[in-house]
């Protein structure tokens, strides 16, 4: 009777650990390829920049469809309302009153990109350059100019100038002209995060070539679209994307925008 | 001691339940998104059109892989060792005897485009016409020009007029000079498969803007990439397709080309 007590609890305690072992399995991290290890190297993006520019501002992507591609990102919400932003796997819009608002995550996205952040490298800035100095300094460090780059910065900053864009009713006017009536933030001595990107040439049209970076203060309550900064000691934390991946939406004005010109005119008046 | 039996019997029993639903969970297809059904609504391709216009010729990614993203598609071998195509998950290279060879698995490709075939809509040619004007009568009827298509045509051909280009070695020339030394053959009434993709102007350098084919006999003997076909009669399945990934090459020449320049003129000769 004892000896079968012992060997009762023996099999259920094998079945809790099968169980326990089987559920390890279910949820256990996906091989290399789609869905797994490979799909960290990919950045995911929502649209094109150049439909943005001529006012393709209607959401097609649920925020809680994009944070499957990514836990760091940037683009901006449904009719402009707000620049995105995600750090950490949080994702926020900053609005004209200059306030981070949580995203909701069945509110929409009309462009953004995103990806899961493993940097590569870290380069140190030890002295004093502002938003384009920097540019240079890290454009110099980068292991090729055909690939794409997630950036994060971590620091105190001794100034940092944001924007963020009324949201738009129809028919929208393009972004050129909407960035025209833009809301400027200025932070002195702010701690906080910019994340972004910088695209290779080779995406001229989808997305914004060379840097693209949004700002959030440490304690996520205000930020935006990033216009210049001075970094006087920072750590920048670099990972170099291989993949790139673009999801264009079916449907809305997309289809019948015209994608054929050269808007870089209008890319350097927005940015 | 018969009722001890009994529960331990029934523990045991409920173990190798639960562990069999647990390898299911394990096992069970993914859920839409990366890895699952949503993946069959992509291009994936390697490298970009104008890497290969200058010259990056050195595979990159092994057809085994290559495979893992798609059913259909085209694209070429290492050092331009032949035409690629795919049709039903077979891949061939067509080389400058014209004749197709199965590829090997570890051999590599230094561009190329793949997608699983789902077709959504079939258009019917009822009419003679030949390669310019059946491109004219498909894009009356694709739903947007700024997605892209997957294109297949099966059927007899009163001529189909392909190309192969010859292996080559470094220092590479550029495709333009290497397709002026290029080998033509051309079938009467042939049958066979013609496939390929409609891409959108949006990803101008990155792929071929338009049309860009490649056929292989019935017999899966013979082909090459399509210069020219006379249509009497025929189905075209297309696949509309949103989601759009290129993998591009972390080492050798693509780290350092120039991509940066409008190479339309190259493209023109070369296609």
């Amino acid at each position: 009777m004892a000896e079968d007590r012992l060997l009762r609890y023996g099999v259920v305690a094998a079945a809790f650990l099968l169980i326990g072992a089987c559920i390890a399995l279910a949820v256990s991290p996906l091989p290399a390829g789609p869905g797994g290890e490979a799909d960290r190297e990919t950045i995911f993006q929502v649209s094109t920049i150049d439909a943005l520019l001529q006012g393709v501002y209607d959401g097609d992507m649920t925020f809680d469809e994009l944070a499957t591609h990514g836990n760091l990102g940037i683009g901006c919400g449904d009719r402009l309302d707000g620049e995105l932003i995600g750090v950490d796997g949080e994702w926020y819009l900053i609005r004209t009153d200059g306030r981070a608002y949580p995203v909701t995550g069945n509110a929409t996205t009309p462009f953004a990109a995103v990806t899961f952040f493993d940097p590569d490298m870290t380069i140190a800035i030890d002295e004093p350059v502002n938003l384009t100095g920097l540019g240079r300094y890290l454009e110099a460090e980068l292991p090729s100019k055909n690939l794409f780059y997630a950036i994060r910065m971590d620091g105190t900053f001794p100034r940092v100038v944001t924007r963020s864009v009324p949201i738009q009713e129809k028919p929208y006017p393009r972004l050129a002209d909407v960035t025209a009536n833009q809301t400027v933030f200025t932070f002195e001595n702010v701690t906080g995060t910019a994340v972004g990107f910088w695209t290779p040439v080779l995406a001229e049209g989808i997305n914004v070539p060379g840097y693209h970076l949004h700002f959030i203060t440490s304690d996520r309550t205000a930020g935006g679209h990033l216009l210049d900064m001075t970094v006087t000691e920072c750590s920048v934390q670099v990972d170099t994307t291989t993949n790139f991946t673009m999801a264009l939406p079916a449907s809305g004005d997309f289809r019948t925008v015209d994608l054929s010109g050269d808007l870089s005119d209008d890319l350097e008046i927005v940015e």
